[in-house]
């Protein structure tokens, strides 16, 4: 049986396209002691993924040659005696291919609260890195206005609709206008505005008269530049993301706002990662589980099908193609019995 | 009686220099209903007088042909029936004059608790600044490493005093050698490096060899930019001045670290203003007197003579010439009382 993988050829220089990768046929190897069997599910696109490849992140850096690397959801297929069921579902730091052997300690059983490609957004990172984010670092209060960018995307959207659930007038920044019915029309956005209009800092005045007390930012780069000038004094600047800057080899200078209008309004601004609250996850997953249960929160997937669409996926999630959480399917969700009554 | 005044004659484009102010003889002014006179004996000079001309701060900017504005120490010479008594040491945002005009809300008697001098630094601004910067901004404990740029300034040179009095390792950012021996030899600094040197990230990385987790900011510009590549993760940075970006017309890009290694290594950076802390005041000044009086915290002053040597105390404070804080005397400090026994 074979294992397709797909592989990071070279490493682009500045925008990365699909001719950076190339999808071969590798082995699917035998799980030895302690280790397991995993077919790959749903694959998670992410900024991340390009990010990896400048070599300048929490991890090192993605060289070429190697299968490209990436956030996964699978099934154990053989638990190899290991403490762990065939059949679990399980989430790891995987690879993009179909099968996988891996140390049972790198993977983990998830317990399954909703469609398995929420369990990648809304229900996986991108909803306590929102959760987390917003509340912890940004720390909303109800009344408050709060921008986020990247709005339409697998963190963004989340982040706006917990802010109004917070109690919050939420303005989203994001690419076309497309995205920003989907934010206004079906997500409850008091207003969205579009980055590349001429006159941004207009535009978010004017979504924003009582200018803005947490900004949620996805992106850096330009944005968070004409952000800086609109914040409140003792506003929050959340740092989550840096996407504009993930797709080129000369990065934007940095905000001209830093450190002056920090000083002058008084601003804090906190970069984190969701793992730095992973004790809470498992609580804050269930409170985003309940919300989506009762129509409170919406968690949008963009899916694509099939291993080999994983390179466009990631480069169509560069150029803002996607909304909501992108997804690969590698394989059909796995057949699970019904829980007990 | 002439009242000797200083007055920006033309605003800076980018360097200042002594040529931008002339001295002026204006009208002394009789006080109105709810208005005192005061003669001015100690002018503080600060950087910030230099950021007023940019017109980019928390304040109107300065224009051409006002008398130079800046923080005043004086005494009540005719209290005109307010509730204060003449012979009354005040503080006030006042200007380069010998004597002013002012309205009674406006001014407020300090409790003289040092040499008055000390009253415009360690007793004044400058230490209630670095209290609340080092210890409610920066969250420093003991045990940490704590970095502080201009460190031979008025606000510096205490930081670097109060985190060693919390147990931290203290490391100056100073521009010359001489300074650096101050901070080291004087004020029981651990190292201080050079910002002139060629290899300010070589410098501060042999200086702090368990990394940084506070970095008071005075600065900005360049030497932020290295800051953050020697921040430890969780690492907090108290933004309290850009007096690298004061004295010119083309400021520096912001520090390219920002947001990408804020992200990466989960950094906050926040900026405050010392006013944001005015109930606290007392008691830190109070405590901060104490330690003066016990030895513990040195304030040092660069004090030159006469309202007309106060351009180039500005010029020269910019120039980076004072060590601790520089202070212009107007006028013989007061004779006071002795305090009852």
């Amino acid at each position: 049986m074979r294992n397709r993988q797909v592989v990071l050829r070279q490493r682009p220089v500045d925008r990365l396209d699909v001719s950076h990768f190339a999808v071969v046929d590798g082995a699917i190897g035998r799980p030895g002691e302690g280790e397991v069997l995993v077919r790959t599910v749903l694959l998670s696109i992410d900024p991340a993924n390009r990010a990896w490849m400048q070599g300048r992140t929490y991890r090192d850096r993605l060289e070429d040659g190697q299968v490209m690397e990436g956030f996964v959801l699978g099934e154990v297929i053989d638990a190899n005696g290991t403490d762990i069921a065939a059949g679990t579902i399980v989430e790891c730091q995987g690879k993009w291919q179909e099968f996988a052997v891996l140390p049972r300690a790198l993977v983990r059983p998830i317990e399954v609260l909703g469609p398995l490609e929420q369990h990648l957004g809304l229900l996986g990172i991108n909803g306590v890195t929102a959760y987390f984010g917003l509340y912890r670092v940004g720390c909303v209060a109800a009344g408050e206005t709060v921008v986020v960018s990247a709005a339409a995307g697998a963190t963004g959207h989340l982040v706006g609709q917990l802010a109004k659930l917070r109690g919050a007038r939420v303005v989203g920044i994001a690419g076309s206008e497309a995205k920003n019915a989907v934010l206004v029309e079906k997500l409850g956005f008091d207003a969205a505005v579009d980055h590349h209009r001429d006159d941004l800092l207009a535009s978010l005045r004017a979504a924003c008269p009582n200018g803005v007390d947490v900004y949620f930012d996805n992106v850096g780069g330009p944005v968070l530049d004409t952000a800086l000038r609109v914040m409140n004094p003792h506003g929050r600047i959340v740092c989550c993301g840096v996407v504009s800057q993930y797709d080129t080899s000369s990065p934007a200078p940095g905000p001209r706002g830093v450190p002056g209008l920090l000083i002058t309004k008084r601003l804090r601004m906190e970069g984190f990662l969701a793992p730095d609250f992973l004790d809470e996850w498992p609580e804050a997953t269930r409170k985003l589980a309940d919300l989506a249960d009762s129509g409170e929160i919406v968690g949008l997937v963009t899916m694509t099908d099939g291993l080999e669409s994983a390179p466009e996926a990631l480069v169509g999630l560069l150029a803002g193609k996607n909304v909501g959480k992108a997804v690969v399917r590698v394989a059909p969700d796995p057949v699970r019995r019904s829980p007990e009554p």
